[in-house]
């Protein structure tokens, strides 16, 4: 008999925004197959078999590993989690591996999580939409697409909230592409270690963007939103 | 003494999709003013006065009225929480509500939720973003902005994904903007009761989008998905 995998969002890195979908999963594992970015406290009430797959090994390399060890795994365990920080269709791969994981005759399902992209800016004050700065809508990008060329211009709005994802290793060509766009005097916020207790908030103005991010040695996980939305920060409830 | 308002996300319909910090907060609560949009099961577990606000009376009117009613509710209530489809600042004017009742001296915290925006397309098996499709960004937009006219093409820009939310009720204006920046062959996908056992789902190409509606009677809560990730639909899970 074949087991089931579950391709399962774990949030955006306070232990307590998963989703209780996602803790029974947990709870009832037989293997756990789980990133970097999913909190630690997550892992202590299970009984599964636990798999660490978050090295900084080569990164096709690497996914192809995964897709064989979903597959291995759930050929001799009924519940196989596949846990990852986020949701897994935020820049996840998530597809990927349920795409590889169904051709092989085995189900999967997809549980969608508490996404960094909103929540992050959130746990800061800052709300992705608001009809208080007339921002209508926003928009989720990375510095790098899938043929690992920057993001270019024609993925950005004029207008609305901007929240970049992994993009700090890319920050100054994306500086250059993001004031191709946008007003060189936008707010900016730049937030490290978001919803976790080492959470670091940096705002600014969109030309001083890289500066801001090199002078204040950011590092990965980080996420920046630019747009007025920025601006109610000082109004709202934050993460202190 | 004052008591403390959670501005709290309830997740996309699925109720298994809350957070478990939402989840906690409910079992604790001593007030809890909810949506239309808020899967009714969840209010079961609880012991707090159940007060529902999703009422079709005028909007601003029933936004003041909600406004008073948290400040009113903390004053002699030590958790009171306020509970809303989705997540609280993905169009959940969450922000709004944080603020009034902070300007009252009163305690306020906001706790993100699923936001329908990415778990409704993946309920779908549509992924919002795919190195298999080149798809590099996601964007939210709503049908109408802040004040109240139709979105316009500078919130939309030409490549990515994008994701529509309320945009049933002005589905003709909407198209005609979309048809300005976007492709007419382009895939989108109308899901209509995302999450939940009544989901629904249509597909088609961006031309025919009002058409498709109006044909099979789409009525809201219903999310459209515009762009290639549509087309993996076909491979990946979904809820049937």
């Amino acid at each position: 008999m074949m087991g089931k995998v579950f391709i399962v969002g774990a949030g955006p890195g306070d232990p307590e925004l998963i989703t209780l979908k996602a803790y029974n999963l947990i709870k009832k594992a037989d293997v756990i197959i789980y990133d970097r970015l999913v909190p630690k406290t997550l892992l202590e009430d299970t009984k599964a078999e636990l798999i660490y797959v978050g090295k900084e090994i080569g990164d096709s390399k690497l996914q192809d590993y995964i897709n064989e060890l979903l597959v291995e795994k759930a050929k001799t365990n009924s519940i196989v989690v596949r846990l990852k920080g986020g949701d897994p269709y935020v820049f996840g791969r998530g597809e990927e591996e349920c795409i590889y994981v169904l051709s092989h005759g085995i189900e999967c399902e997809v549980v969608p999580g508490v996404s960094s992209a909103i929540a992050v800016p959130a746990y800061a004050g800052i709300p992705v939409t608001s009809r208080l700065t007339n921002s209508s809508s926003f928009t989720v990008i990375t510095g790098t697409r899938a043929d690992n060329k920057i993001i270019d211009a024609s993925y950005i709005p004029r207008e609305g909230t901007l929240i970049i994802l992994m993009g700090i290793h890319v920050i100054e060509q994306l500086e250059r592409i993001l004031l191709s766009v946008r007003d060189y005097e936008e707010y900016v916020a730049i937030i490290e270690n978001g919803t976790t207790e080492k959470q670091r908030v940096i705002t600014g103005r969109l030309k001083d963007l890289s500066k801001l991010i090199i002078d204040h040695e950011i590092r990965p996980p980080a996420i920046i939103v630019v747009g007025d939305v920025v601006k109610l920060r000082e109004k709202l409830w934050k993460l202190t």
